[in-house]
């Protein structure tokens, strides 16, 4: 009862609870997590808001990986311009369908009106490729490979949510050109394979590999994959991000042609694809919890936090030379290490401050551990303790923060697995639904029967919609019949609410 | 006559000349060697460029540098909306005065009217303030150190040039806050060092360090200092980056205050600096030459363009694997090199097309060479060629690389110093500005003066204007008068026309 009575006085004392629980209030639960945890801060205009170092920090580390591993694909950067005219934008014209509800319009400079809009680029497909169709002459000034790192702007109306949906984002946008189909399919699924190994590896979030439907696909494009991750509180899907095959469509209206090794006309194939800051949005619904965020090692830009705990008559000098030891040696072996010797708030505040902003392991050092020559380490996903001695810290410390990482993908997976309903018939649909599941269903592969779908299921919740078709499928008896429409069943698919 | 003949066949056959020439018609030939280098693309859209992969790459090495050290002032990166409210914009005054005329204004979502026009930042000090003063409450929060890497918009109507003066620019402004205007002063100089280190020790570029003056200063700072390069073709100087103090200006108006450790109210100091794509013009602008761009080695994105030199009967195996083994050694020692295989283009075209886009050093290996174990080098910036012996290729090109980087400084230095011209009368300074000097006179430091000179100076060049107060003054014997006022002056300071 003293430790619980403690618990309490620390909490009173930090200012730094959660007014919401996260199974109780996910929604205001992520908007206040986002915010104490100093990831973003409201801004004064609706939609928009303010990365902070804390979550900057998260982006430039996947933007490191991310950037050399598409480099070494002679993937190049470049910089197009973020304004683009209407005439260009409007060139293809299932793309602008798609974009042109969201588009924001600059239409004056100080107080002169332009002659013509411009518009902000939502994405850059018609931005970039007229100049595609300029570069590109014959088959060896192919394949194209571009890349860029910047913000673009989709001035949506529903439900502002930090990260998942913000009126601007940050984001790469590759764009790619190829002489055949072949090499632009395999690309698709290199850079996807990227894109679950930021999530899986980085972010500690399992994802599922697929197509989209021809309803859900990239406006103008061939076909969309993507990876698919799944938000267990709200029972919603949330697409990752998307490596999309345009095939030959934009190639036609930007007529971008050329002449193959035998002097034919050709006309290229092209990719694009983009993952945004909404990854750092999935990871805090993924893993966080009551006590404010939880970091996986690998995208934290403090691993492990050094807490030094003076008692009086003990040796402070000692504990704290200990703690610039102990983050010396750590960040001598690569580990993003920091002590915490502020002097105007206790260890308990400390505690829970860090726990707040999602910090993986906890070092703490007092008299005891420094008379027995070790330190405690405290893990923020379980709040497991062990002592640790000194002599093999930076060993000990390695192989804690890899379980930390492991765990949390491990906890992520059961808990999105446990969400996964095998559904094969319209009422077991309505039913998982209800029960918020992400559901794997036989379908026609009908878009009338998935228009259908949604309109059946239209309400407060939001509709259904497939989320992917999975690349791995499950084995399809002959005969098994489309969940939606009773006809016969063409593959596998995965449905659900979405974000 | 041989030679030559030849040399001409190959510019033909290349297509790959300038047809206009650096001392002849500076801005034509700036245009093309941009283009040509395929650092830039013109856009469709006035005074907006594209960003090649050549030039994004010059962009990412200056900012890997540049990057890594303000994260060891422990500067730390975010990122803030691209828009900002007319109200916030406004706070302000002079400030916003300064910016008003260019700034682009979005009114329109989709179809619909914005209920109020939400500006573009032209820089991010009324969009960050407000939350500066949010996050500061005592003397703990300080300093407050941010940076962010982003786009901005000028609408700007003069001259649109590639780089130097484009609508939309790439750039890192810093923001940050301390308790006292000892430290502010301190950091606004270790900046502006970083901003030296870039021009001098990356882009090969002399700049001089000062201070502008009262006219010539941020609006709404309390002073700037500034990185001041020369364009000896125009006679013209350039600012090359900034390093602001904002003094408490716009904390007062952002009510940005903290309570010190003895509990009283205190207002912060504040900084804001930057440095722009402009870098990559002025570099382009100095060191290019009739053949096209010139590169320093520490920003070239490729530093040896080995080609192969295949003849008839010769091991025309032995030489490409020569090559190939050539960008390894180079690569494996951290040099950036690449081979030029290509089989559709002859030695000569390769050594145009690398020569205009500013490659530092060229490889040759012919038969000859490879029998004597050796490679050629050809250096870009004076066309020296040397045999290597194959056996310390690595510090052979090291040493070339070095000598390449530091004679492109002493040749833009010695052209630069070439053109100050140290005048004491009007007529001195007339005679000065005629020939496009930079022109360093004993000054009064009077706001009336500076305007009054712009005024008598007004033609079709541009007026002339105060470019920089250096640091290092020469000695000013008493008694000495202003060139321009004839009243007793009180420093040595920079005028010319500037960009």
């Amino acid at each position: 009862m003293a430790g619980g009575g403690k618990k309490k006085e620390v909490k009173k004392e930090t200012g730094l609870g959660l007014s919401f629980k996260k199974d109780e209030n996910f929604g205001e639960w992520y908007s206040e997590v986002v915010v104490h945890g100093e990831m973003i801060e409201y801004y004064d205009i609706s939609g928009c808001y303010i990365l902070r170092p804390w979550a900057m920090s998260i982006w430039e580390i996947m933007q490191a990986f991310f950037d050399a591993e598409i480099k070494n694909m002679k993937i190049k950067n470049c910089y197009f311009p973020v304004f683009v005219s209407s005439s260009v934008l409007e060139k293809e014209k299932d793309h602008i369908e798609g974009f042109a509800p969201e588009v924001a319009w600059v239409t004056k400079s100080g107080k002169s009106d332009l002659e013509i809009p411009i518009a902000i680029r939502p994405t850059s497909e018609t931005v970039m490729y007229p100049y595609f169709s300029k570069w590109i002459r014959g088959h060896r000034d192919l394949p194209l490979k571009l890349n860029q790192w910047c913000n673009v702007v989709r001035w949506e109306f529903s439900n502002p949510t930090p990260f998942i949906r913000s009126r601007e984002f940050l984001w790469q946008e590759g764009h790619t050109a190829f002489a055949t189909k072949a090499e632009a399919d395999e690309e698709v699924l290199q850079i996807l394979e990227l894109y679950r190994r930021i999530y899986e590896e980085f972010l500690a979030i399992p994802v599922i590999k697929g197509r989209k439907s021809e309803m859900e696909k990239f406006a103008g494009g061939l076909y969309t994959t993507s990876v698919e991750a799944f938000i267990p509180n709200t029972g919603r899907g949330i697409q990752g991000a998307t490596s999309h095959c345009l095939g030959q469509n934009f190639a036609k209206m930007f007529e971008i042609n050329f002449e193959n090794e035998k002097g034919e006309k050709g006309m290229v194939w092209q990719n694009s694809w983009a993952y945004s800051t909404r990854t750092i949005g999935v990871m805090v619904m993924v893993h966080g919890d009551d006590k404010g965020l939880v970091l996986p090692p690998r995208i934290a830009s403090v691993q492990v936090i050094v807490v030094p705990v003076p008692y009086k008559d003990a040796n402070t000098q000692g504990i704290f030379d200990a703690c610039a030891a102990t983050v010396d040696a750590l960040s001598k072996a690569g580990i993003r290490a920091e002590a915490d010797f502020r002097d105007n708030y206790s260890p308990g505040w400390k505690y829970s401050h860090w726990e707040m902003k999602g910090v993986p392991l906890r070092i703490e050092i007092g008299p005891k551990d420094l008379a027995n020559n070790q330190v405690r380490t405290v893990r923020r996903d379980n709040a497991a303790k062990k002592d640790v001695s000194r002599d093999n810290l930076v060993e000990s410390v390695k192989n804690i923060l890899d379980d930390v990482q492991q765990s949390l993908f491990d906890a992520a997976k059961q808990k999105r697995d446990a969400c996964v309903q095998i559904v094969k018939t319209w009422d077991e649909f309505k039913e998982a639904l209800s029960q918020r599941k992400m559901i794997l269903a036989p379908w026609c592969d009908e878009a009338e029967v998935e228009q259908d779908v949604k309109e059946r299921t239209r309400g407060e919740m939001g509709a259904a919609k497939s989320l992917c078709t999975p690349f791995d499928q499950p084995e399809l008896p002959e005969g098994t019949k489309c969940f939606a429409s009773g006809k016969t069943a063409k593959k596998w698919t995965y449905w659900g609410r979405s974000y």
